[in-house]
């Protein structure tokens, strides 16, 4: 029966919006833990990097994104994007349920640390503080104390683009951006951006081993696959909430196999360096179309 | 006479588009050179950096800004962005005449070279090889023979914007960055971002003091300057044609001081770094107003 609901808001797919390519690497966790779901991925390339931009600005581009998706009709939201997220926090956009990178990541953080958690961002990430509230506010409420401490690293996402991987420079420039957090004796430290898993080797190597990396888009994924098991970025359908909740739980694999399921990706710009990081990074048969679309 | 001719054409002010704040070197350098003309200045921060995107974004952003500036009224047009420049060579835009970057860089570059000429610049310029071509076109038309080698330099931009001028790190990037230009042995370089100058030294260490470095901005000032004194950067004006051509000359200082030229910044985002930095570049008295506007 769930096979001829195509209509049906179950059916649409999950939207994933970045600033660029770098939530891709989201998007490929993501559709690890939610194999059965559709994705459609806005990659707002044109315009990036968002990190160096005014908070005014990331508010009206993630809108901008975030309303294309809205109009195309997805089930839920997901801004992959650090800088995005810490300028849109509200848990929906439209009605629709909006999940950010910023709390699945402060949460992961808070169960890994010992107390003292360092915070790698872009600047727009960084001057918000949003990590440094969503940890302070989320130790109060399990009545744990943390000391928080933030740099930023305009340089890492142009290296990683650079390809500059595990490189003498990029080895030395990680090392200048993580000594002061080194000197606070952190035990935890947050990747707050989509980019710096790239750089995780020269990033560990700096902080050295005792220190607990958090990849935040791991942690959205895992979240949001935890949120969907509990059916909580379902939208409502009125036929099902008639019926047993046990029937409108997630997708059958069985009934919805993987060879079904779609990855739609979107970008603002023609690029040919896109289209091949995005089939490095996806797998060439997992991606369906990919198409330049003006926001 | 020509102080009450406010709406007359020579009293519009140049506009001058940049991707973002760098091209505030050129504008003053040509406020320098120009001492009685205003200037309207359209920094996209928004959207920057231009060097990494595709060639029909660039193009698009491109006239989007131009556009904007014509529907403002200017006389003349300054392309001061190399990656814009690179996308966008006509010599007019709706009428209006257009100056871009590279031309006039090219000319001083072949100027000084003794034959071996090589170009820095954002992936955007190299590939778009708009240097190469104008510098192998003028060569062949001067009859002279010389070798061209481009090398793009992506970290250059985040490094100067980032502040780590005379840097040791800085300095191995820049270093890494030239190393196949100095094995061509060349003598000329042209630094083809108006962001380039801001590592200036670095670079001229780098490739010894035997190299002249050649700022496009310079040489477009310069060029700029020039046009102006044939008159060909003037719009007609009827009424003037009939007189003699001595007459509507570049206005006199006398009549039009200093004090009353105005300098107008515009950007498409809301920014303090902008603004400090446009006032540390043209000092604050220059500057009549900065404001946010969207294209």
């Amino acid at each position: 029966m769930q096979n001829n609901q195509n209509s049906s808001p179950q059916n649409l797919p999950i939207g994933v919006f970045d600033s660029g390519v770098g939530g891709l690497t989201v998007l490929k966790v993501l559709a690890n833990h939610l194999p059965d779901e559709h994705f459609l991925y806005l990659g707002d390339s044109a315009r990036l990097p968002y990190g160096t931009k005014s908070p005014q600005t990331i508010r009206k581009y993630s809108e901008q994104a975030l309303g294309f998706l809205a109009d195309m009709g997805v089930k839920a939201l997901v801004i992959a994007c650090n800088s995005a997220s810490s300028q849109f926090r509200e848990s929906h956009f439209r009605d629709i349920p909006v999940e950010n990178v910023i709390d699945p990541g402060a949460v992961t953080a808070l169960r890994a640390t010992q107390g003292r958690i360092g915070i790698l961002g872009t600047r727009a990430t960084v001057t918000s503080k949003v990590y440094e509230s969503a940890l302070l506010e989320l130790a109060q409420s399990k009545n744990r104390k943390v000391e928080v401490f933030a740099a930023a690293a305009p340089l890492f996402v142009p290296l990683a683009e650079e390809g500059w991987i595990d490189d003498p420079i990029t080895n030395l420039i990680v090392f200048r951006y993580l000594q002061p957090l080194i000197q606070q004796n952190i035990d935890t430290l947050i990747l707050g951006c989509t980019h710096y898993p790239i750089l995780r080797a020269s990033i560990q190597r700096a902080v050295g081993n005792s220190v607990s990396l958090i990849d935040s888009g791991e942690a959205l994924a895992e979240n949001l696959r935890k949120k969907f098991d509990n059916q909580v970025l379902f939208r409502r359908n009125p036929a099902e909430d008639l019926g047993g909740s046990e029937q409108s739980k997630s997708p059958d694999p069985n009934l919805n196999p993987q060879s079904n399921r779609r990855i739609d990706i979107l970008s603002t710009e023609e690029s040919s360096t896109f289209s091949s990081m995005a089939r490095r990074l996806l797998g060439e048969k997992r991606i369906d179309s990919i198409k330049v679309v003006n926001l």
